[in-house]
């Protein structure tokens, strides 16, 4: 199959997109974004001075707009015509535990899920019709963040709530799905026979989340419902009492948008730093609550570490990935030295360079450090369920 | 010091109260209960039958009233005069780490934290009042379950919320604290030197919580703002993504009160099973969600037990207690072949016949089943304020 396949992953105010080869599973031909949409946007490409490729940008420009010239730039630039789509859509409900090719049917399906993930998953879908209205008949593909968990044991999905809410659909969902594919699929040829032990890959971003891994399926992940729950990120609490809530609303008299806007967008490490949601800003600070706004992140994550080697019922192999876990040498070594009693040794020299190894040969858990890739992921399901 | 210790617990519908002679570490006199204030009410007596002891019971006794003839019917049937009464005071805030004379100051400071705990902060203190009115300068000591965990580090309290809050007092208080001070007190003697190690305390109730001890000082529990997070209780959830409770509000337009009562009364056990929140129901039960609530109690414990492990950096001893905890083998059971990896290992017979040690001599973790007694605790703190 020749042509390129355009991965895309649409927010509320960015687009970020990446064109691969159709035949291959390289390297993006192009990769960059459009952030600012609706107030002044900008587009950015890796390695390149994007200039005004897509024309003049203005903050009247739509998210369909912008697709549109985007999809033309992209096959003008490439010399090369589309032959798919894929696109990160974050919720697949209890439904989708693979990507699918979208159809009017599934698209419905899809659209039923946007309560459950109200600040992306109606931008994910409006992505997905804008790609329809510019190259009408472009076979598309859905790809969830929630559908790797779909292994997960019914007890691992579960809330101790009242079973006529579960049936609604009120359960552990999880999410960082496609990151945790990503570096399912490349495990074995880093890590051997370990690879399929028992797993936790730490996905540390802006959003952060634990994946407990038994034959390199999910068993059981630190997110919940919404991506609120787990470890502390970077604006959002992580684990919470769910009491801390009603009485915010009860005794605070707080609106339950004010709520809802509290808890995603003024916690997490910006809320306890009063300085930034930025890892690498906490880091380089010497502010006292910089410190204890890092100080609660390993904190936490020690803990949920802890819970996850319960349920794997011990733990051979720990995996950083993303921003935070790709380049926060501290922050690795902070985890580690707390789960020294596991068996965990980490070789500092190495950690600090970089290496993909971080732990050492004496170590009874192996600590590896693997960049993620999420639109690889995309590329390489939209080019299996299309070809 | 002659004379007796009056220990209360008053709840909203309920007293709960036990004698103690005020010269000794000894047993209650008399210990019972009135419940059902409000609607029919009843006395009931350990070890006797109560009769009309305080006189006929009708609807319209309230509170103080009760505690007013009960006061005036311990006395008499004892023998002795009172010489001070301790209570059961559920929240104490940050203030308070150890129990306290209360005194008109107190009492203000006390009825600050009512907002903390509503449905029993009031009732407490109610009690606390009705005992004033009664016997007029009558010493009278509060108790608090959040006391005992007033040890645990900052980071262990901290949620990642907005720093305002924090500094307002959304902490992690974490509560059962009498039943944790009691198993404190007791086990040296029973465990020896490991009590000071790395111990975990499962208090297992219609309420439920861990509490992870190193020199018998509470580290971390898994309470906090509240008694819903956690593990899972008879009619509460345990932990819970705070994004449900935001899902029921906004998406399904639930009142705030309706979603308080969905979470503190008809979740957890009940809620899972439809069938009951009585531990002792659904192990009799041969109903599927029956067994499916008793594998997410189990479920849930060994994750939580995970969690608290690695914040201690191992685990040397496991006690169990309260009613699940002290009365029902097949949960012990359940959770310790999950702990198996940890190294601990049950004896079958030890559990079955109910032994203090339930686990065998060769196990890596000592597993112990240790009653409780919180009333003890409040008698013997009063004891030592007032002698």
């Amino acid at each position: 199959m020749t042509g390129t396949i355009l991965v895309l992953n649409v927010g509320s105010s960015s687009i970020k997109f990446a064109s691969y080869p159709a035949d291959t599973d390289a390297e993006p031909v192009l990769a960059g974004a459009i952030t600012g949409i609706g107030r002044s946007p900008k587009l950015a490409v890796k390695g390149r001075n994007a200039g005004d490729a897509i024309g003049p940008l203005a903050a009247s420009d739509t998210t369909p707009d912008l697709i549109a010239r985007l999809v033309g730039w992209l096959e003008s630039e490439g010399g090369d015509s589309l032959v798919a789509a894929g696109h990160r859509v974050v919720h697949g409900g209890r439904d989708f535990s693979a990507p699918v090719i979208v159809n009017d049917g599934i698209m419905a399906r899809l659209e039923g899920f946007e309560s459950l993930a109200p600040n992306h998953q109606p931008h994910n879908l409006a992505g997905i019709r804008a790609v329809a209205a510019a190259r009408p008949g472009l076979p598309q593909v859905a790809c969830f963040d929630t559908a790797f968990h779909r292994t997960q044991s019914r007890l691992a999905q579960l809330y101790a709530i009242p079973h006529a809410l579960t049936d609604e659909g009120v359960l552990h969902y999880g999410f960082h799905g496609l990151s945790y594919d990503y570096i399912a699929s490349v495990l074995p040829s880093i890590a051997g026979d370990r690879a399929d032990g028992k797993v936790i890959v730490a996905h540390l971003g802006h959003g952060a989340s634990l994946c407990a891994m038994r034959d390199r399926k999910s068993m059981a992940t630190t997110m919940g419902f919404t991506a609120l729950d787990g470890l502390v990120m970077g604006k959002r609490p992580g684990r919470l009492d769910p009491g801390v809530v009603l009485h915010l609303l009860q005794d605070k008299g707080m609106e339950i948008s004010a709520v809802a806007d509290l808890l995603n967008g003024q916690s997490g490490l910006l809320g306890v730093s009063g300085i930034s949601d930025d890892m690498r800003d906490l880091l380089a600070s010497d502010d006292v609550r910089a410190r204890e706004a890092v100080d609660l992140f390993i904190y936490r994550l020690v803990e949920e570490i802890g819970a996850l080697t319960a349920l794997l019922g011990g733990l051979d192999l720990l995996v950083f990935t993303a921003g935070i876990g790709e380049n926060a040498p501290e922050i690795r070594a902070g985890v580690s030295t707390k789960l020294s009693w596991l068996g965990l040794e980490l070789d500092p020299a190495a950690n600090a360079s970089g290496q993909t190894r971080v732990s050492t040969s004496a170590s009874a858990i192996e600590a590896l450090v693997i960049p993620t890739d999420e639109e690889g992921v995309i590329a390489r399901s939209t080019r299996q369920l299309v070809g």
